[in-house]
């Protein structure tokens, strides 16, 4: 299979949805056409796309929803279960346990580490939480994927500990870079980063608007 | 000032995140290189980065902590007031509402919508829960910055009512791709993508694994 950029995985997981949505609406058959209109790319580049995974619409009849969606389903990996370590939990922490759609598609948080007093020994969602310094324990449970919403200090520090004990996915909501060795799939979700590039946005637009008052 | 890419913002931030970790080690100065390393670039980019705003530093001796942490501040809006509407009063909605670092960077949230008859009322944070019908509402409170934490499938009409009543900036939780006019920034934290393309690596790894196992 050749090497999927993450773009293009992306733009799957956009179609994935838009398939879920109009599979639930009933449609049997969907174009090309419509799958690029809600992505806002081309229908040559929804083709090209899928063509990475074998054949699956037909000329001037579009997909077939139900095997499209089950198709990408499996190509995402979404049929499997995913053993999860949650590291910090706090505010994001406890949101992502209380996310229904977390479980849902396919992600058991098997475990949870807080390096706060306060917090280890209480009970979230079924599960005790754990001393952090506890995370090379976590190799004799088979975790594949640590998240990390964690204060942004530790983050590298407990990603590397997750690293050691045998996790190959990590899912980052600090703040931060951080550096996993080939072979460790990051993914990072940076609320901060967001809001500081929403921020600077709306303060050029402010600032050109005072300039042209001041112009005028 | 010439049109800033949204991978250049996205680097100010990081750097700008740098700046406050070394600033609070009591530290003075930081060269180029210290936060090219930091963010995994080239100390050339973070030269060119910089250079967009003026100049900063001084060959040889780096960049002043202080100074540049105070423009990048500015440079970003961070200096500045956001007055933010919440749709969608559900766990990620609270999870934001609790979330200390919203207001410290300075987003005030002044207005909830929520759909839902049994959140509508209830009190969140010093503020009742309004019906999400209105929304029109809003065009009397200013605000900058709509955040939309509503399902999937009222993301859209949620986005063009928060257009309508003058928002030009707007953050979607909600995991599909979102329309807004042109003069409106709009940024997405799709964690549901971000797990899919995490679920495909591992999913890959797996299979090749097992392509291996099976070979060998």
């Amino acid at each position: 299979m050749a090497r999927i950029s993450e773009s293009t995985v992306r733009r799957l997981s956009h179609y994935y949805r838009v398939l879920e949505e109009v599979h639930a609406e009933g449609k049997a058959m969907i174009s090309s056409h419509r799958l690029a209109e809600r992505e806002g790319v081309t229908s040559a580049q929804v083709r090209k796309d899928l063509s990475y995974f074998g054949s699956f619409g037909r000329r001037g009849l579009g997909y077939k929803v139900e095997h499209l969606r089950k198709e990408l389903r499996s190509i995402l990996g979404l049929d499997q279960r995913w053993r999860v370590a949650l590291v910090g939990a706090g505010h994001i922490g406890s949101a992502l346990l209380a996310y229904r759609g977390f479980a849902a598609q396919g992600f058991d948080v098997v475990a949870i580490y807080d390096r706060d007093p306060a917090r280890i020994g209480q009970k979230i969602g079924g599960l005790v939480v754990q001393d952090a310094a506890a995370i090379p324990g976590a190799a004799a449970l088979a975790i594949d994927i640590g998240v990390i919403a964690t204060p942004l200090k530790a983050a590298q520090e407990v990603a590397d500990a997750l690293v050691a004990a045998g996790v190959r996915g990590i899912l980052n909501f600090a703040p931060r870079k951080l550096f996993v060795p080939a072979g460790v799939t990051l993914r990072t979700v940076d609320m901060t980063m967001e809001l500081e590039s929403l921020s600077f946005a709306l303060h050029q637009t402010r600032a050109r608007r005072r300039r042209a008052g001041a112009a005028g």
